[in-house]
Parts: C-alpha cells; sequence; structure tokens
C-alpha cells in the first residue's frame, strides 16, 4: 500500500509568500490523513494533488491558530461539496470545545456527522492498518506529538522450505502468506513454519511544536519519517527556548538519537526566506535531513 | 489623493485554484479599507503590494464562511506583528457576539483594542473625508452593501476672476483653495467668489451578495464603480435565485441603471474556470464591465 507524506504548510506562525502555515497530509492508500489545518489548508489542498474529499480524520497537534484556523472553511466546504461521510477530528484537551464554537460561526449548521476526540499524552488509538499514538511535548500550550505504525507486516516467506515440504507454488502459497493455515497430505501446514519473523510497518512521527524533548528520542525509535518542529537557526536558540521551538540542529539530534530513516524540518519561522542554512546546520548532525517546499511529497517505501 | 481598489479575492462560496475567496481592499491615501475578509485574506494581502498593517476598518457584508473566516487568522498575525492601533470592524447584527467568538478561539487574548460595532440598512458613518453608507441588500442571510463616498471637494478656482479682483498668483491663492476668507486692498474675498459649486467627491459601491434589487439603483447611483454580485452566468438564474446571488447580466441591468461608470463583477462560482461568458454577457448591455482577476488593482481618478 503507498504511503506517501504531502507538505501542505510548512511555515510557522503566520503565512508568508513561499509558507503556508502548517498542514501535512498523510495519504495511505485511499485514505488521507490531515495533522493540523492552518488557515488556507483548503485552498493548498485544491493546489495539490489530493482531494479533501478523501480527508477521513484530521489530527489537530495543538490550538494555535496556524494550527487549526483552516478548520472551518475546510468543514463547510466540505458540506458544500456534499459530503456525508463523517468527519474524526482528534486532538488535545479543549477540543470538544473548539469544534462546538467553530461549528456555530455565522450562518452555518453542519448536516455530516463531525466527531471530536481529544487525547491526552500516551494513547493509542488502533485503526484498520495503523494505530496513532501521542506523545505530550513541551510547548507553551497543551501539544501532542502524533506517530503513525502500520501494523506489522507478515515475514517473509521461505520459497525453499515451502517448496521442501511439498507444497506446490500457486495458491497454497497466497494462503499461507496472507497467514491461513493449509493441510497437504493429511499434513497441517501453519503459516509460522514458513514465514520468517514478523517485519515492522512502516512508522512517521510528527512532533508538533516543541522544544527538543528527551521523551521524542523513544516515541520516534527507528521511524521511517521524523517530521520535526525546526522554527529557528540555532543562532537563535534563546528565542526558540523562550516561544515552545526548536531549532533545526535540535530537530537534527533528535533525529540522529531516534535513529530514524529521514528527517523533515518544518514549521519554518517567517524571518527565513532562504531555509539553507536550517538545512545545512541539520545535516552536520543528520545527513538524511531536508526542509520541504510547500506540495513537495515524499513517498515512504517498504524496507526489504 | 488617490484612490484605489485592490481585489484580493473574486470567488464565492470556495475558494479555486484561480480565485480565493472574498475580500476587496480600498487604499485611499495611506489607510486600507478592507471589504470583507474571507478564509485566506491575510495571505493574498502579502501577495500583493499591500501591507496589513496599514488597514485601520473592515466591513463584513455577511456572515457566510467564505466573507468572513479570514479574520481571526488576519487579526492574530496582527498582533503578532506588534499592532498597537485600535482595529475598526463593522458589518450587519451579529457583529458583536461573532467577534467575541472568533477572539475566544483556542489560545489567543488580544492585546490590542478591537472595536466591533453593528450596522443596520441605511446607516450613514462619517469618517475623516468619506462617509461609508449601507444598504440592506437582498441575500439568504442579513447582508449589507456598503458605499464609500469622498466628501465633497470645492469647486473649479477660477483664475481669471481671481485676477480680475486684484488678487496676486501664489499663496493666496491657495488659501482661497483650501475654503479660506482673504482680505486684500481692505476688501475681503471668500472663496464662493472664486470657486466653482462644489464638485462630487468618488463614490464605491460594494453589493454584497444580493439577488438584483431595486433599491440598488439609487444606492449606486453614479458611482465611479460598482462591485456586484455575478455568481453566476443567466444561464443560472434559477439556481441564482435559490441562492440568493445575482446573474453576470443582472448586475450589468443595475450598472446601467444606476449609470455608474466601472461595473466589477465579482463573487464567481467556483463552477466558472473561464468566467469570460460571463464578462461578455454583461458587456452586451453594460460596455465598461469587467472580471477582475485576483491581485488586480485599479485607480479611480477624479473626474476633471
Amino acid at each position: 500500500m503507498q504511503l506517501e507524506i504531502i507538505f501542505l504548510g510548512t511555515g510557522g506562525s503566520w503565512p508568508t509568500v513561499k509558507r503556508n502555515v502548517s498542514a501535512i497530509a498523510i495519504k495511505r492508500g485511499g485514505e488521507i490523513l490531515l495533522f493540523d489545518c492552518g488557515e488556507g489548508t483548503q485552498r493548498q489542498i485544491q493546489k495539490s494533488k489530493l482531494s479533501y474529499m478523501q480527508i477521513s480524520k484530521i489530527f489537530i497537534t495543538h490550538y494555535h491558530g496556524d494550527h487549526f484556523l483552516g478548520l472551518p472553511g475546510l468543514i463547510q466546504t466540505m458540506q458544500l461539496n456534499d459530503r456525508e461521510k463523517p468527519l474524526y477530528i482528534y486532538g488535545p484537551r479543549g477540543l470538544r470545545n473548539l469544534i462546538s464554537q467553530i461549528l456555530s460561526l455565522g450562518y452555518f449548521t453542519p448536516t455530516y456527522e463531525i466527531v471530536a476526540t481529544e487525547l491526552n499524552d500516551n494513547c493509542s488509538i488502533k485503526f484498520d492498518g495503523y494505530t496513532i499514538k501521542t506523545l505530550k511535548v513541551d510547548h507553551n500550550v497543551p501539544t501532542l506529538a502524533y506517530s503513525l505504525e502500520e501494523d506489522e507486516r507478515p515475514g517473509r516467506f521461505n520459497k525453499e522450505k515451502a517448496l521442501e515440504l511439498g507444497i506446490p507454488e500457486g495458491p497454497l502459497f497466497s494462503k499461507l502468506q496472507k497467514g491461513k493455515t493449509i493441510e497437504i497430505n493429511g499434513k497441517k501446514i501453519t503459516p509460522d513454519m514458513i514465514l520468517g519473523p514478523k517485519r515492522p510497518g512502516r512508522k512517521i512521527v510528527i512532533s508538533g511544536d516543541t522544544r527538543p524533548l528527551e521523551k521524542l528520542v523513544d516515541f520516534a525509535k527507528n521511524a521511517d519519517a521524523l517530521i520535526h518542529d525546526a522554527t529557528f537557526h540555532s543562532e537563535l536558540e534563546e528565542t526558540a527556548v523562550e516561544y515552545g521551538h526548536s531549532t533545526a540542529k535540535q530537530a537534527a539530534e533528535i533525529a540522529k538519537r531516534a535513529n530514524v530513516e529521514r528527517l523533515f524540518l518544518t514549521h519554518i519561522s517567517p524571518r527565513y526566506m532562504d531555509s539553507k542554512p536550517l538545512e545545512e546546520e541539520a545535516r552536520e548532525l543528520f545527513a538524511n535531513s531536508i526542509v520541504p517546499k510547500d506540495f513537495q511529497s515524499f513517498e515512504i517505501r517498504l524496507k526489504k
């Protein structure tokens, strides 16, 4: 199943000509999960290859305007385009109140269901094929990091062993691969006899706005992608601390220690017309660092 | 004084790749008045030549999302950029409640003053150099049209007459032009002796979302610019009626009967990738019709 990260808004605080405010889409098969939804996200979606009608769930990291003010417009536009499916929204405490406020702005009455679920630190919600986990991070208001972790995949199929056991190539192979027990010559063959150890699914972690946080190292352990707050260059480390953010260098340290595959630096301060210096200081510590542009997308491939 | 209309969002209902939702700026000297503020307006302003810090007053026509959902983000960004001056917001009844809702979304506390004033039909508010008038129009929710009318200008200076009366060219001319009485050779000269009849200032009318309305003909009488709802082509006149909008043709009829100088067709439905047919049907009735693109600006010159 294809898994892709599409950066819809990579700027922090307020939009600039180059970067809109926070929004990250994760497309997994036919489903789109949206992480944060700053003002203008519905239009960013329209300018991308995505369709907002495919969004099933929205996860908000925290309630600073640049992370959620795109919700009312998106919700209303979904309705104007005849959405009937429920929309599930998740976020830290305060979400139910926020959504009820949002739904009562101006003349608007939702005709489809909007389900708001408040999450705490260390939550784990199982969906079809993946789990979303939360971690309370270190910002100036309650903020959650999210981890999307796919279910384990079946182990590698040992073809030689299967042939040794007298199983003919064909439909029986496929049954075993799908985890079903088969019978051949009156003998039961269970999948674990043929398949190697289960293999982990893919993992994407989104830090939300946060100061560098020890717990994130474990939370992001071995992730295929870590999307981390990198609002400032390390020259402005004090400012970063004051406002509850990280520098690009600090994000790279977390990525390195967490042994992630790739680091995406985001929530870039509007002061940086050129984000190269942030990317460069991150790469000194962690080579596979990138500051994505709005609309850039990255496929997360299954490890062999 | 320069007077300019800058179209920041010319689309209706929801944003498209080409057109953002409603927002029109009028720049008069160093002051910017904003009419409607759909989602993403702050970014449209950044992409234009305007500065949102110059916005002194915002007029909202009605409380459908595509006309006001850019307010919370704009208000917050003004604060992040250290606004200290009060911001004056005007709109139909319900504004005070709306603004108090907007100011309590998420973690935000305004540090500058936001003054919300509710307006009725037929209001007239005098500002320095111009008056804003309102007209209740015919939409599905309470909606106001706005008219910006500059103060009358002094009449034309009759140079010959001035010289005849023995006034030497120079500072005394300028005093008379500014409406001051002067004395020359012990004789009082009042401005009305030298100046022709007062000349009207410029007038710009914004219809808001509305079905074609008889009263708008008078309201927009002799305006230099009428910015009118033209959501649909006349092929969809029934749809326009149902949703409380006008067709391009109907807007042109109003413009013609009101004897305006120029007609700007706006609030174009997202269904029209190409707005040429709307412009064409308007021009058949009223030649000086245009469907502006986002970011197009038009100077409104003083009549000689």
